[in-house]
């Protein structure tokens, strides 16, 4: 991966801010685990209460993990002033979501003044083993104070 | 939508057991409002600890509510012994998921012995308004018996 | 599908001259069958020289008119000076490309300044019978003049 | 990238063959420049026949690029007597595909005995530097004999 230059200098904290600010990851149980410009690991814990009918987490939650972890990869890239929204992601289910923690990283692979790509991955940990268990590709977008004011375009609704 | 003729004259019951054995709706609170040979209305209620920091649901929460509609809708259609599995999906998010109320539909667009294509929509119910937030079209695999003995090929985990 | 309402009033002739400056619409042999604001229908005759090892049409090929379909149906509700590039789309294949002539139609879901998604269908006409062959569902992006002259964002190249 | 073991022992020529079978791959110029267990890179000149309305290569034929990777890529590790569909795959433009020639590399991330599940890049060269001009997930299936008599699930089909 290529090394990025975050435009904002407090990328970090902006980045974990973002994260906090997300009753969603504290009621998944979804923490950051490493924080770089352009790339971030998170973790989760497995809970029954988020699982489908075999006993596996939902592959709706395995999603979650993996688009925030886009999404504050990201985060780290855009200016100071930018919100962020998902514009798509696609996830690929490679195994079933079966372990004791689930981890997932993602990174940057082009970033932009408006769109930016990235790439994440999900791993279970089962006994000891880790198993590459889902794959996502996806858009996400920097609203800026000047676009959030007029009506914002493909994302904010009618 | 072609009229689609169910394989399992139990397919209701079958859903509706399929769906209930899920703890991540209950813990969600998605429920079914609507149920047919290859089609399916999920509904669920704004609920503050799924959401993101702007106040909307997390994208991956929509998601999950989204890959459900289309896994039910997929198993109506399913053999009686075959268990069902997301193979992959992508979500679209049109519009913030801003609402007190989320309805996802999903219909089967092809099914197939092996493999199953849906397509489901998202909707936001806010202020009496209803918008359109976010689509998925996905791919759902049957694991029948003789598979789920042998080594389950492409989604079973090594 | 609603009815939009075109920026540009000569949205169709907009739309024929950038599908016409497409040398690669002309190889393929695909042409404009119906248009309209928000919606387009293409078609493509059978050729020898774009199968794959079956004899069928290459997906690649067919994606191919997915992609102009979906582009030019964009296109249609875009203001005058825009330029437009695909971001993504996924294209799902349900049927084998058999057939003596091909369709595409295409749909704005959702229209914006930023970026506007569609989606498509692909039918083939083999003995007088119409099947579905495949979908898509893509994200494009309106290029602005403005934007054109600062590096362009999230689709040109460093 | 794991090692991967091929069943077919005669897995190079059989690639070839298949690859060589499409009339479609001659026809926009692209030839295999490397080919391993569950890798392939592909390769494919500029040809002003097939751009689009700004010079650029046609994201379709762009992806007729990388689907092909996948598939051959894939087919590497299928057992001797398998024909292989695609069955999906998404496609993220990152940059124009303005060049001299196009590299198409594919990988596969996780064989299976009905899907096997791949991801590919498309670089572009001009003028000496090298760009990462769009990436591909895809998912392909196995068809095996026993399969193809009878009703082909999931892609051949009514």
């Amino acid at each position: 991966m290529a090394a990025y230059e975050p435009k904002n200098p407090g990328y970090r904290a902006a980045a974990v801010a973002m994260f906090d600010g997300q009753p969603a990851m504290r009621t998944l149980g979804i923490v950051i685990v490493r924080l770089g410009p352009g790339e971030v690991e998170l973790a989760m814990l497995h809970s029954p209460e988020f699982t489908q009918q075999n006993g596996f987490i939902h592959a709706g939650i395995i999603t979650a993990g993996l688009d925030n972890a886009c999404g504050v990869a990201a985060f780290t890239l855009m200016p100071r002033e930018a919100d962020i929204l998902t514009v798509e992601f696609k996830t690929t289910l490679l195994a079933p979501a079966r372990g004791e923690r689930f981890v997932f990283k993602a990174e940057v692979v082009k970033p932009g003044r408006t769109l930016t790509f990235c790439e994440a991955r999900a791993f279970a940990e089962h006994e000891g083993k880790i198993t590459l268990i889902a794959t996502m590709t996806g858009t996400l977008m920097a609203m800026l104070p000047r676009m959030a004011t007029s009506p914002a375009p493909g994302t904010s609704g009618a």
